[in-house]
């Protein structure tokens, strides 16, 4: 199939998409982007890779990160994650108290806000300190894209002055009992991991291990067994945007996880990671044009995992 | 692969399994099944199928009745449909009222008892009347699995008697003008194909059209276009087993629809599809080892959508 | 106090109020009044009464009609009615079913639309039939204000035809078995009571036994123990306006009764019995104009029960 | 009315209440009290006063300071103070989020945890530093009860300690910015007024001024204009128990207002102010012997509002 030539239409075709729905607004840095900038990579397992707009441009990662720190716990933890982070979409928005309170204390899934603050928390226990657990979530990354990447001062201070919802989440969970360390630290490396800043082209290259059973087509490094590549891969499917997590699957049909900053990521398994970013969000909080350019995508090409 | 072998295997391993779980209650008539019963059935597209257990013998097949009638309402209503009953996990049980009243009688999807009851209504809507209506599902399923079938008639009665629950999710969609019908002419279908009798065998053979992008690999008849079919599958994945969904998706990664009747079918796409029956249920009305031996079954074959 | 001076300045000063809100359209009948109309009457202990407005014109009492089921109820099970109907504000809306499905059945207090159906089920447990049910209600009413009344067959049948809700509800409770007689039958007396047509001055002169220790002042027939009329009116002060009970316990201070035909009952304990019309409701759906003078008369009288 | 001779009927009847219900256990420093102790002290407006039990023990007052600090934040603010906390019955326990997300940020009253945080909030804001806040708080009482009282330096420590919900509700109310202080500020003050120890006979007295218009029957000093005293009582009636408010007032019939310290208060319009302790308490969170004695001095007296 001729990627790059499919490439080109889709970008054609988004153009009167790039003018719907509104950048996030919840904290005011994350504002301060080109809201008609789209960008589309696809990467394959045998190394070729294509791109179109903007692919090099570095955005805010924002909940993209929720994918990489529940990698890394689950590998850490196995199973005995799952008592305190489900696996089962929750039907609501992403920072809903509601479901939390009735469930006590319990998120639903790692890819929800309550969910991932819980998953940085379980990598703080086993990191010891702030500066070392950040470093890790750094390096596992770092080697995934074989590029550096770092954080915006800016953007992770507008989340810590802004992020009292987050800190109602971590303060009930804390309640009960299933946050284990400090609440602002864990909050720090939660908002730190949040405002890594990557380009389409290093988050499709990082996000191959999912495609691959876990592991790094290039380096042949091994980041998650088989059987746990696929639960990531299962849970971006049922959970990976939100309250909107069942129309992605009915209209695109692959695992895949939004942010709030644009991005949206996507596995075809045993072929290829997918990403495209384009910062204006629909009611729902993920990427408008983004999510519209999987969609002709996977129309295009036929691939679905149904 | 040696399906009968793994069938035998998986045979073996689930005798423990066979005591866990309640035989659903909400109907006296459910009640009187054999609750130690296991059978599993695996139809490839290629026309080899393999058994184990009591795999001729009937059951009620309760909600995998949804499957079907969801196919054919979408095959006639297309997006028309998507305004009555939305493709969203609900991560509620699934017969509850509160999503329902919140979201002014719209169903998160067709496969809770609201959305499937809606469902309905636009077939009686279709066929006019309640016999025409009935005898075109039947009619549907008879051609997938080339066999007569037909209801349980005291299951009927008992569903009518004692669908107090179901009554009241038919009349709260009916405030909000989303039952076009009389309420106990929409029920006494929905209840009736709830009612129908199949076997494992059956049941396997009949989902192939979904394992074949909506084609009947046989008879070579479309049920249903392959984007439509790709769609059922995936809100099998994100909605099939209620709010216990992500976890069959997290552990079996196959497409899949369970009844409380005891069945469960799953889609292997472009591959198989594969029916298993126990009626002792876990405590979010799936089958117990069903559930456990789809994933065995998954575990031996590495088969998965992920 | 001049009761007659104050009611002609409450007129006075109501004008401008009378045309805000909206009168009630969620059955059609209940539309076809004259939308601006006004009345209030005082009826005290001693048999003196002041009128203003459109005292003698009838309209439906709608839930009005729930405090005279309730004081049979009362009167005829006692302590043994708590276990069917609670006596607790609700917080949320006259209709709600959320709150019914988590407590399992059991409505929160006899003057949501829930509550008032399971105390209707359990008077026509206790008459047994349709006709002696409602004849039994419409006696006790008859007996209070010294005057024979009837429901309106129009209202009454449009009831019927769109009390989908309310049948959701009946529904509901009848699968938690709070319903103990055919779903049809307890709503058919339940739509009756509610279509019954009164004055203001008949609804002043009816409610005179809850300002009197459950004692009829007149006749000195003893409707309630007077342990048992203090409950009721603790009921009408703390959940007999929905979920804006305690903005009216705030701002009027008396116990009273809204129905969304626009009338407003209210007591004053040892001293009268106050009744006011207006059909153009506010958003919780009480008279707007009926509340407002209500405001105006404790204002005026300094009458409040704190 | 020979109250002496009640009290004593009440503490001889009461005996075997006084085993029933768990003290409060949410913060360690509450635990640390004699169980099975007793008080009652009922205050007339002439000055006269009669007690029973361990009258002049000093206890945590908890959420009874709410209403001193919503009767100071009242006056101060009058209708503005509607805005950010309303007056109606939540119908949810007393430290839920739920209501509260849904009903972006607004507390449902004064007299739940989030209402009673916005009213400290808004003091702050009044008197501007923490401590000039607190020493207000402290003044205002101290001039009620005419003695000087302070709060527990253990278990103030104790709530700031274990208050990670109310940590979460005031994080949720700043995120609707409904809480215009820095978090912190808000919640030592909240924890140091609850915090605050009085006896039962210190109570009665200091509540007296609500049951005589808002002015101190002694002093004749003002406190709250007549009809601002009248909403307090009204919200004590129907919100001052949390989700047992309706029970409290179907059962006792007076306002009142409980804390999880053990302490219940009681308001008879014109005539008295009743306070009566025991710290063990029932499932709703209020102490349960308390409840039991103000129902038996009501029914003794026929004392009620209604």
């Amino acid at each position: 199939m001729n990627y790059q030539t499919i490439l080109e239409e889709i970008y054609e075709q988004i153009q009167p998409e790039l003018q719907i729905g509104k950048v996030a607004n919840y904290i005011p840095a994350l504002k301060e982007v080109n809201a008609d900038d789209f960008a589309m990579s696809i990467h394959l397992l045998d190394g070729t890779s294509y791109n179109i707009g903007s692919y090099n441009k570095k955005f805010s990662i924002q909940s993209i990160s929720k994918v990489f720190t529940f990698s890394m716990a689950l590998e850490i933890y196995s199973k005995k994650l799952y008592k305190r982070v489900w696996h089962e979409p929750s039907g609501n928005p992403f920072n809903s108290l509601v479901q939390l309170e009735y469930e006590k204390g319990i998120p639903r899934n790692p890819f929800i806000n309550a969910g991932a603050i819980v998953t940085t928390d379980t990598l703080l226990s086993h990191y010891k300190t702030e500066d070392k657990t950040f470093e890790a979530i750094n390096n596992f990354i770092n080697r995934l894209c074989k590029e550096k990447i770092d954080f915006d001062e800016k953007i992770y201070n507008s989340e810590l002055k802004h992020g009292f919802r987050n800190q109602a989440l971590a303060s009930l969970m804390k309640s009960f009992n299933n946050i284990k360390n400090p609440i602002n630290k864990t909050l720090n490396i939660y908002f730190k991991h949040c405002s890594l800043m990557m380009s389409c082209e290093q988050l499709a290259t990082s996000m191959l291990y999912l495609a691959n059973h876990g592991i790094d087509p290039k380096t042949k490094e091994i980041y998650l067994n088989s059987s746990r590549a696929k639960r990531v891969n299962s849970l971006m499917l049922t959970c990976g945007h939100y309250d909107a997590s069942g129309d992605f699957a009915f209209h695109v049909g692959l695992p895949g996880k939004s942010g709030v900053g644009g991005g949206i990521v996507a596995i075809v398994p045993k072929k290829m990671a997918i990403c495209v970013y384009s910062p204006r969000l629909n009611s729902k909080g993920n990427s408008h044009a983004g999510t519209k350019a999987l969609e002709l995508f996977t129309s295009k090409t036929k691939l679905s995992i149904f």
